[in-house]
């Protein structure tokens, strides 16, 4: 019997969601998790280390192709199979990109792609200066290691971010931090893409998202009226950036929208991502099918929309206790049309724990019933 | 963690179907198979023979409820089950309908459901009474342990027939034949229903369905131009037999429909059912999360279509070499929209290995992309 072979790095949920278009197309999929009892865990073959090398080779000895459930694997493990001619999708030099803001900022920008005005801070003054250039105030990143609201602040003057401007805080996080106009935005937009090693490339309709303390909230797909300009250029954006960088499986390109109707480029992430859960029942092709064929480098499905309108709502870990499994009886009662995910992830207050999809021809009516379902879920 | 936890007896593709769901919904999926490497290898928890009592028992203990991929449990071993305090579903008492097809003929007969004249045979002269009451021909079933057009046999006379009516022959099935009318049918459909042991009940749109050597070929839902009192009709008729049979979990009802436009039972499948492929892509609630729902007594599922039409067609093996897969990158490529299925299973010619399933608003564009998909994977 013939086989496809994907290997996953990391056992998250993004992991376990490829698993079900794994199982519906007959492609092996294999994860490499972090530890016993991972969300992944059903397609998990190896629990061990991703940083070390030895732990790496040994499971890409097992699949066709490497990817990611994270954007973590240390550039130098990637680099020294790529050497040995493994298939790593997305390769090293587009996941270099995804793991440092500032070499991000740097190639984005000689892309000529719209971005926030951004600047490189060693120290004090010149973090004081971009303040004061940019209205009093800067979002502040640590160009590496940041996610879901981590390593991010809002500050007004260096000495909000004393900890990090010292020599110890900056070694830390390599020596440099990345300094970002405080953008003026209407809405935040993300437009979810994927593109094969051959060229192939296939856009979502892009969608509005909904952040809460830094992580996202809900998604809107479409964006509610978006006009046709931004739409194409939303798309044209996240092309250069795939193009540009190099990126193979699923892009999303987190967007802000300003009042002037400019999108710039927020973040990048190099893999399924939750701006595009929506896509599981709202599109022909989800983002993890789309990621496990475009990693193995075949053809892209179609990412029409299989509904006016797809409403996502995450479920957020509301203590150590609560899987919202208790709780099934009462949504799926009040909800028939909702569709409910959860990872199997143990309890924790503000952890992405699952979440919600409505598909309808009534985006309101999407909405309201995502909401609903959600709140029964978490107890409320 | 709280969990809700399934077992499914047998590891063929509608056991390896009902991963999926499980893993979108956190629900735990246990199989028990009968080999290693089966379609369902990846939920498979335990590798035993299901007519052992000691080892159904064994794996009973880890799970909430016990269903099945097939219906060749014996009714002992449930029996044994459920006076042990096991959650079986459908109970022991609904599927000793589905395991001998006269007992089901007298139920459907005393509750007063439409179906093709019928009679229990015992020897040659029974057999020839029959066919001559009914036109010189009639289709002949052995009552138990037949499927997909295996122990079925279309005879106009007992000598077509000697070899089943030899003493022999009957003691293999129980020492009875069925002998039923060969309806004059101008189509076959197939009504899909779910019910819970709550009563919870739940119906798809009638389907048609067309079989190629008494194997399913292709599903076309909902089944064209079919009167609203037809659909009345088959709905009606699905929730009779699953009330009366009590019937829990998935429920195919396998119809002909007559030139005068009634509605004849032919077979039934307590489970998810090759008619109900579909509603995977086609429904809101596929048959594979509704039979999870369903058996661990939860609400249903919206089984509202997801768009106008869905067409699936079969992927039947060739040979004893193509497995399909070297046949995807032309598929996808020439058919972006077509959702393919493969079930890991080692090819064999005429072997149910796959299947394609288009939806759209269009029945005839759907139809044809789902014919040419299936065709390119089958390297024709």
């Amino acid at each position: 019997m013939s086989e496809l072979r994907v290997g996953v790095i990391g056992g998250g949920q993004l992991a376990r969601m490829m698993t079900p278009p794994a199982i519906n197309l007959g492609i092996t999929l294999k994860v490499l998790a972090e530890a016993n009892g991972s969300s992944a865990g059903l397609a998990t073959t190896m629990v061990g280390d991703y940083t070390q090398l030895s732990v790496v080779e040994e499971f890409a000895k097992t699949v066709d192709v490497i990817t990611f459930d994270h954007e973590h694997v240390p550039l130098a493990v990637l680099q020294a199979l790529e050497a040995a001619g493994v298939s790593v999708q997305p390769p090293s030099k587009a996941l270099a990109y995804a793991q440092n803001k500032l070499d991000m900022r740097l190639q984005l920008g000689a892309l000529g792609l719209p971005m926030p005005d951004w600047a490189e801070i060693h120290d004090a003054d010149s973090l004081d200066a971009f303040i004061e250039a940019h209205g009093g105030v800067a979002i502040l990143k640590t160009p590496i290691g940041g996610y879901d609201g981590k390593g991010v602040r809002v500050v007004s003057s260096a000495a909000d971010a004393a900890d990090w401007l010292s020599a110890e805080g900056l070694a830390r996080v390599g020596g440099r931090l990345l300094a970002e106009e405080k953008v003026d935005f209407v809405r935040e937009l993300a437009q979810l893409s994927a593109r094969t090693p051959s060229g192939d490339f296939r856009a979502w309709p892009l969608v509005q998202t909904t952040q809460r303390n830094g992580v996202c909230a809900e998604v809107l797909a479409p964006a509610p009226e978006a006009s046709e300009e931004t739409l194409e250029t939303a798309a044209a954006i996240a092309r250069g950036v795939a193009d540009g960088l190099g990126v193979t499986g699923v892009l999303a390109v987190e967007m802000f929208e300003t009042s002037d109707g400019r999108l710039l480029i927020n973040e990048l992430a190099m893999r399924p991502h939750n701006s595009g859960h929506f896509s599981i029942e709202g599109s022909v092709t989800s983002q993890f099918e789309q990621h496990l064929r475009a990693v193995l480098d075949l053809p892209l499905g179609s990412t029409q929309a299989t509904d006016a309108h797809a409403v996502m709502v995450n479920l957020l870990g509301v203590d150590d206790v609560n899987d919202f499994l208790p709780h099934y009886a009462a949504a799926m009662e009040a909800h028939p049309e909702a569709k409910i995910h959860t990872y199997g992830k143990g309890a924790r207050s503000g952890r992405k724990m699952g979440h919600v999809t409505v598909i309808s021809g009534n985006s309101e009516w999407a909405l309201a019933a995502a909401r609903a379902t959600a709140k029964i879920l978490v107890g409320e």
